[in-house]
């Protein structure tokens, strides 16, 4: 009942299968084996993330707060550039990393936003000043 | 000795200090603070990466293989898909973030290769045929 299925993960799929030397692949599968293990970490803690930016979109739609912070991005962009030359990661990768990142909370804090405005519309509740 | 030094962070720093309710401000900075150490871990999981993939990209230079390997990147998204959905993730999401990821893996890689060739031109090495 081991049987794989559509989806099933074949961590040993690759172009390059008998072109090149087997103990030449048996590492190539190694390095890959710790990059997949990785990129499991990288999308669980992606997840947490979006948990936690969800949480901040939910406080400015209910409180009308902008959806930018700018000065919050400065320090955050500041802090990971440090973080990436301790980490000996390139502090322009981080930062783009960063931005890729916050382009896709400003688009979850947006629909947020917007669907905030549509159900206290529902409800007749009014949708500024507060 | 603790004053704060030029690239120090701000954790509170903020565009919208003195516009917020002092307890939202707190639930703001607290959720805040806990995506800083996320941000943190993305960093040096990320650093550990790419060490993983210069691995790769130095047995692709030395071997002489291509630097994209089309059939691992197919298994890659797909598992990535899956994972993202047990996550709760947006699978789009991840397999742009993958895809992101990749063409600076690839990117490396050519530079890695560039080196290699210019080294092997170096010692007289033959740079093809093997």
């Amino acid at each position: 009942m081991t049987e794989p299925h559509a989806d099933s993960f074949d961590p040993s799929a690759s172009s390059l299968s008998g072109q090149v030397a087997p103990e030449v692949m048996e590492e190539l599968l190694s390095v890959r084996g710790s990059i997949d293990n990785i990129d499991a970490t990288l999308v669980y803690l992606l997840a947490e993330r979006f948990k936690a930016t969800q949480r901040v979109g939910y406080l400015k739609a209910r409180y009308k707060l902008p959806a930018a912070d700018p000065d919050r991005e400065v320090a955050q962009i500041a802090r990971l550039r440090r973080l990436a030359e301790e980490a000996h990661l390139d502090p322009a990768f981080a930062e783009k990393f960063l931005n890729f990142i916050i382009s896709e909370v400003i688009r979850h804090h947006q629909a947020i936003a917007e669907n905030h405005e549509a159900e206290s519309e529902q409800v007749g509740e009014p949708t500024s000043g507060r």
